[in-house]
C-alpha cells in the first residue's frame, strides 16, 4: 500500500535532526525514490547515463547552426572522453553508454560505441515522415533491450544529434498543443532570423502531416532515431522501477511521448534541470515538473543528469545517515 | 591586468567542444574562479566548511520555535557526525571545522571542537547591545586567525545558533534599509503569529538602538558571536584570494556586514543557494547575487555550500578536462 509507505517515509524524513521540511526538494526526492523502490531503505546503485546519437534529415532545411558532421564528430569526442558529459560523468562516478541510434557516418568498429544504427539518419520531415512505423518500432524495441540489460537502479538520458531541437520542438507542439513559436529556440546557436525560419519549417511540416495524431505516429513523423530509442528506454526503465533522470529539451520531448503512452512513467522521473533552450520551461510546466537545477545550461548530452546526480545521492544519504532527534538526543520543537 | 586575463578565460571557455555559452552558470563560475586565482589554470584545493556556533540572548523574547539547548545539542550532533552538514560534507569530500564561537554550554574538552568561545551567548539585544565593541572585535580577529591557518583555496561558511535568524533579520534591515516585515521569516518553524512577534521584537530593538549606524556598530548591536566571527573569517578569506562559498540567510547577513567594510569581497563570493527563509531572496537581490541552487532549503549549517560544491568542481573540471574544437577535430559553427 503506497499510502502506508508514504507515511513511513514522511516519518523517517521528519525524525531527522533538522527543522521540519528544511531540506526542501531533497526531502521530496527522498520520498519519491522510496516510493519508486517501494522501501524506506533507499539506495542508488550503478548510475548510468545512456547517450543516444542520431542524425536528422530536417537539417537539409537549414535549421541548425552547426553542420551535420558535428554529430559523428561529437560521438568520436565522447569515445575519446573529451566532451562535457565525459567530464561530469567521471566526476560524479556515473557510467556512460554511447549508442549510435542512427548517425550518418560509418564508424566501423569503435571501442566503447554501442552500435544500434537503424539508418544513416532520419528522412527530412519537411517532405516525408522522419521514420516509417517499422523503423520507429525497431527503435523503441532497441531502447527497451538496452535497458533490460542494465544492472543499476538509476538511469539518465542524454542525446546528440544536429537538428534534434527542431524534431523536439515539433514533438512538443504536437503533444502539448503549445504554439510552435513558443516551442522553438536557438538550439546550438541560431540567430533570431534562424529561429524564425526554424519555426516556419516546423509549421509547414505540421500542416503537411496533419494526420499524425497518435503519439507513436507523431514520434515516427517528427522524431529522431535517438528520440525514439530513448522513448523505448524510458518505458522499460519505468517498468523496471528505476529512477529516471531527465535531461533537457530533447530528452523531455521523448518523455512527452512516453508519458502519453504510459502516464505513470512520470512517477519515476526526476527532472535534473531547466534548460535555457526556449520551450523547455513550458515543457516542464506542462508535465508539472519541478527541476532540481536551473543553471542556464543548453548543451544536452545528458550533462544536466550528470550534474544533478550528487543531489540524488544527497537525498539518499541524508535519509540513511542522519541522526534522529532521539538518537542524537536533540530537543524537539517547543 | 584583469581584462587580459578575462579575455584569456573567455577564449579558453569558448574553445571547448560545446555551443557558445551552453554551460551557462558553470562558465560564469569558471571565469570567476580564474579571476580570483589570477590564472587560466584553475583548481580547487582542500575545500573546507567552517561551522560557527553561538547562542543568542534575544531568545529570551520567545522568537524561536526551538529551545536554546538545541544549539549545543546540535554541536554535539556535528561532532558525532549525525547532522545534515556531516552527511553532505562527507559525500562531497569537504573538510568540516566546528567552532564554538559562544555557545551557552560547557562542552569541556571535546574531540573535534574548536574552542573560540567568547561568552556564553550574546546579551539580549531587546535590552542591550548584543556585544560590546571589544567582544565584537575579538570575534572578528578570531575568525581571521582561523582562516589564516587554512591550507586550501575554497572555504564555505555555515552556522548554528538558536535565535540567529532574528539577529540576521535585524542586520539585514539595518544594512539594506529593507523594512523589517520583509526581513523576518519562520526560522526553524515559527507560526505566522510567531513571525509577527519576531518582527515586533526587532522593530522595538531597532528603535531602541537607533544610534547604531556604522556596520561594525550594527554588527555588535544586533549580531551574534558566530556571525561576527564569520565576518572576520570572510574578510581574511578574500584577502587570501580564496573562493568564498556563501550559504543561506544567516551567512549572507554576515556577508552584508563584510561587504560594507570591504565591497571587493563580493568578487570572491559564490552564492551556493537561495534559501526558503523569507528575506534571503531579497538579500541576494540586494547583493546582485545569482545563486547556484534553489532547492527550498532552510537548514543552515553550511548545507547549501556542501551541496553546491560539486558544481564548483564541475566548472573547474570542464575548463581543465574538456577537449577543444581543434584538439577533437570537431567542426565549428557554420
Amino acid at each position: 500500500d503506497n499510502s502506508a509507505l508514504a507515511a513511513q517515509l514522511d516519518q523517517r524524513i521528519n525524525n531527522k535532526t533538522k527543522p521540519l521540511g528544511s531540506l526542501g526538494m531533497l526531502e521530496t526526492l527522498a520520498k519519491q525514490i522510496g516510493l519508486i523502490q517501494q522501501t524506506t531503505d533507499i539506495s542508488l546503485k550503478q548510475a548510468v547515463i545512456l547517450v543516444f546519437a542520431a542524425d536528422h534529415g530536417i537539417v537539409a532545411e537549414g535549421i541548425s547552426a552547426y553542420p551535420q558532421d558535428v554529430t559523428w564528430q561529437m560521438v568520436a569526442n565522447f569515445l575519446a572522453k573529451g566532451a562535457a558529459i565525459n567530464v561530469f560523468a567521471q566526476q560524479n562516478h556515473c557510467d556512460l553508454q554511447i549508442i549510435d541510434a542512427g548517425v550518418n557516418h560509418n564508424f566501423g568498429s569503435r571501442d566503447g560505441l554501442i552500435d544500434r544504427k537503424l539508418a544513416h539518419g532520419t528522412r527530412n520531415f519537411a517532405q516525408l515522415p522522419a521514420m516509417t512505423p517499422e523503423t520507429c518500432h525497431r527503435a523503441l524495441a532497441s531502447g527497451m533491450a538496452l535497458v533490460a540489460e542494465l544492472q543499476g537502479n538509476v538511469i539518465g538520458f542524454g542525446e546528440m544529434g544536429i537538428g534534434n531541437t527542431t524534431a523536439a520542438a515539433a514533438l512538443m507542439h504536437k503533444l502539448t498543443g503549445i504554439p510552435v513559436a513558443q516551442c522553438v529556440g536557438a538550439g546550438t546557436g541560431l540567430s533570431s532570423d534562424g529561429v524564425l525560419h526554424k519555426q516556419r519549417v516546423i509549421e509547414a511540416a505540421v500542416a503537411l502531416h496533419s494526420t499524425a495524431i497518435e503519439p507513436l505516429d507523431i514520434l515516427a513523423t517528427f522524431g529522431g532515431l535517438e528520440i525514439a530509442m530513448m522513448v523505448g528506454a524510458m518505458l522499460q526503465a519505468a517498468e523496471r522501477r528505476m529512477v529516471l533522470l531527465i535531461d533537457g529539451f530533447i530528452v523531455t520531448s521523448a518523455l512527452l511521448v512516453a508519458a502519453r503512452i504510459s502516464p505513470a512513467i512520470l512517477d519515476y522521473c526526476v527532472f535534473s534541470h531547466c534548460s535555457n533552450e526556449h520551450g523547455h520551461r513550458e515543457m516542464l510546466q506542462h508535465l508539472h515538473a519541478r527541476p532540481l537545477l536551473q543553471l542556464s545550461l543548453r548543451l544536452g548530452e545528458g550533462t544536466g543528469c550528470a550534474l544533478a546526480l550528487p543531489l540524488l545521492h544527497a537525498s539518499v544519504n541524508f535519509l540513511n545517515q542522519m541522526a534522529t532527534f532521539e538518537s542524537a538526543q536533540v530537543s524537539e520543537k517547543s
